[in-house]
């Protein structure tokens, strides 16, 4: 059931291996190797505190080429102090080494638990092993999604295709969840990958909208990591001509990365820890962009509302009481709320409708929940998920 | 074990009966007389969506004198439209027609589902009930309680005696939970009572201050209700000059006023929805007093923190992660975190500590996480509950 990976697109090679960062003897360390050089942009979280692979990933940015990504989960490193930057240096230079680079030419991620020291003998012991795996086959770039994950139950990858001057260019990506996701910037880690060939200034204004109407949409909990990062990498490898200007040949590709990052975000939220089905706000009427974005976000983050529907309730009096309660101005004569179409509250005043039909809108996997404010014209969305038990079994039952 | 109830201060008549507005046939209407009449203030919730009952409640805080309170449980009377305005200004006039007083003079409250139109034949019928039944028993003044309940599985009272000009001043209280909790204002329904005369300007400075201090610095899920109202009434009964100004009486009713209130707050937060035990987040060094609030709320919000303290985990990484990533300035080379006076991190960096010894002091009832921000001197606090399974089942299983 692979329907694509990493190395879908041409002119990459992935690996991922178990170097014994965790305890489970799960894999943990990933590698993506673009052996001629990628162009490369990437996003990063905007939390004051950040992971040491944050702040020397941020820093690589400015490489005109990018040759490999090494990723480890199982460690954030994060609150780690000096031995965390030296730590994450290493990572880079190890890589480096290995494909005979410069060690500001390689990204570097990590995702996991926070405060403990990366057992770095590990990962550079790791290393050499997962370089001699590197393969373009779609094993290889399953091996390097299973090697981000962490609470994650299901792999997540996406893949399109799109015809530019007469050849196929391929746009791939994977990410990993599940808690510990706000939308505020680039949320969790996701890795993707294009053989267009992409100016990097075009391939960041790329990312950014891609980015931003999708992970940053995504809230599972609110709760912005220290070491969210989103990549992108583009190998050239299809022999397109370069996109250089936002011309039709940029806009398909936008749209299509778009859509691969909408997949993604989808899939974490039907992964996110605990839940068992997602839904969309959609708000309209809100007086700003600003507080139609805040609203939609409000009802997503709502304990009460992703309590009611993890039990299949139309509880829009829930919805009501987030959007009253968020700060965004609203006509409280004109507030209306339709949950999958459905009006269950019109012009400030309770309607009549089938709760039992409302019910098994809920109850699938993925639903619509929309108000109208009544204060303007602007309209924004947000993806959520239900809150269940499971969510408090992950995250009390962790123990550090 | 009754220690006091709302009249346990001179001058007030207090009853709660059953009327048939909660399914289970539990109390749903309480009922407070003042038959001299009191001085009160009270504060609502910021919520643009209210309850008519918050609305007809706030105009009739310009009366000189209110002679009774009438509160319903089960139902909300929220986005209730025309008809929750005339049912709330009927709950009124019903009160006021027993008591012979004008419909202004009374202050109510409700709470309860949301978007559901009040049954008011019932409260009508079970009005007059409940003034039969009016008395200063310390019984009365538990059906009080237990009428305003919803999901709190405790009754919540708190008493304070002062000893002023030679008399004894009482200050009582009574406050309901249990989820829908956050501190922007006046959470929950509260009823406060003194036997002091105060004025109207200072019963109103004194309610805010000890709001603001307990109720206010309180969050179970974050979530701000559309019904929140805090009320004090002092009926001037025990026989002391009135405190018209602020000196050295005002003072100390001031501080025992706090102290109802945030012996009040503390029950809530222990018989929060599915919460098993409570917590304080301290901070310091922020860069502004605003900025100390924000930061100790996010801690406290922060579903992760809540569920490492479900789990008895001593997670400092999530707390970092809430301080980081709520937007206030922070040194990150001086931020350090206490967990019940053990330093977990120190000026940036992970430190050694007993984490066993951690563990133990989170599964107290109570404990304290402090954290320096290294921006600046500015202090605050918050209340804070775990996050168990309990909240789930309850908001889950709640079907509307």
């Amino acid at each position: 059931m692979v329907k694509g990976t990493v190395v879908s697109a041409k002119g990459f090679l992935a690996a991922g291996v178990a170097c014994g960062i965790k305890k489970s003897g799960k894999p943990d360390l990933a590698l993506l190797v673009c052996p001629k050089g990628a162009t490369a942009a990437a996003m990063f979280t905007t939390n004051r505190v950040v992971s040491a692979a944050v702040t020397v990933c941020r820093e690589n940015t400015a490489a005109r080429k990018v040759y490999g990504v090494v990723i480890n989960s199982g460690n954030a490193n994060t609150c780690t102090g000096t031995k965390g930057m030296a730590d994450a240096r290493t990572m880079c230079r190890a890589l480096a080494g290995e494909l005979k680079v410069g060690a500001g030419e390689i990204f570097l991620a990590s995702t996991g638990i926070i405060g403990h020291s990366l057992p770095i003998d590990k990962i550079r012991a790791g290393l050499p092993v997962a370089v001699k795996r590197l393969s373009d086959s779609p094993k290889a770039g399953m091996d390097f999604t299973r090697a981000i994950m962490t609470t994650d139950t299901r792999p997540k990858t996406a893949v399109r295709t799109i015809r530019l001057n007469g050849k196929i260019v391929t746009i791939a990506g994977t990410t990993k969840g599940a808690g510990m996701i706000g939308p505020n910037m680039a949320t969790t880690i996701c890795v993707l990958t294009t053989d267009a060939a992409v100016s990097k200034l075009l391939l960041g204004k790329a990312l950014q909208k891609a980015i931003g109407l999708s992970l940053n949409r995504l809230t599972v909990d609110g709760h912005q990591s220290t070491n969210d990062t989103a990549m992108i990498l583009a190998s050239g490898a299809a022999g397109i001509p370069l996109i250089g200007k936002s011309g039709a040949s940029y806009r398909a590709f936008e749209r299509s990365l778009c859509e691969v990052a909408d997949d993604l975000a989808r899939q974490m939220a039907l992964d996110a820890e605990g839940a068992t089905r997602m839904f969309r706000v959609e708000i309209e009427g809100a007086a700003s962009p600003a507080e139609a974005n805040k609203a939609a976000r409000a009802v997503a983050d709502y304990d009460l509302v992703k309590c009611a529907i993890h039990g299949g309730d139309p509880n829009w009096g829930r919805i009501i009481c987030a959007i009253g309660s968020c700060g965004v101005r609203l006509n409280p004569d004109r507030l209306t709320c339709w949950i999958g179409g459905v009006c269950v509250f019109r012009n400030g005043q309770p309607t009549r409708f089938d709760a039992r039909r409302v019910s098994r809108i809920i109850r699938q996997k993925e639903h619509v929940i929309r108000v109208r404010l009544g204060a303007g014209k602007a309209a924004d969305f947000c993806y959520g998920c239900d809150l269940g038990y499971g969510y408090v079994e992950i995250n009390a039952e962790y123990h550090t």
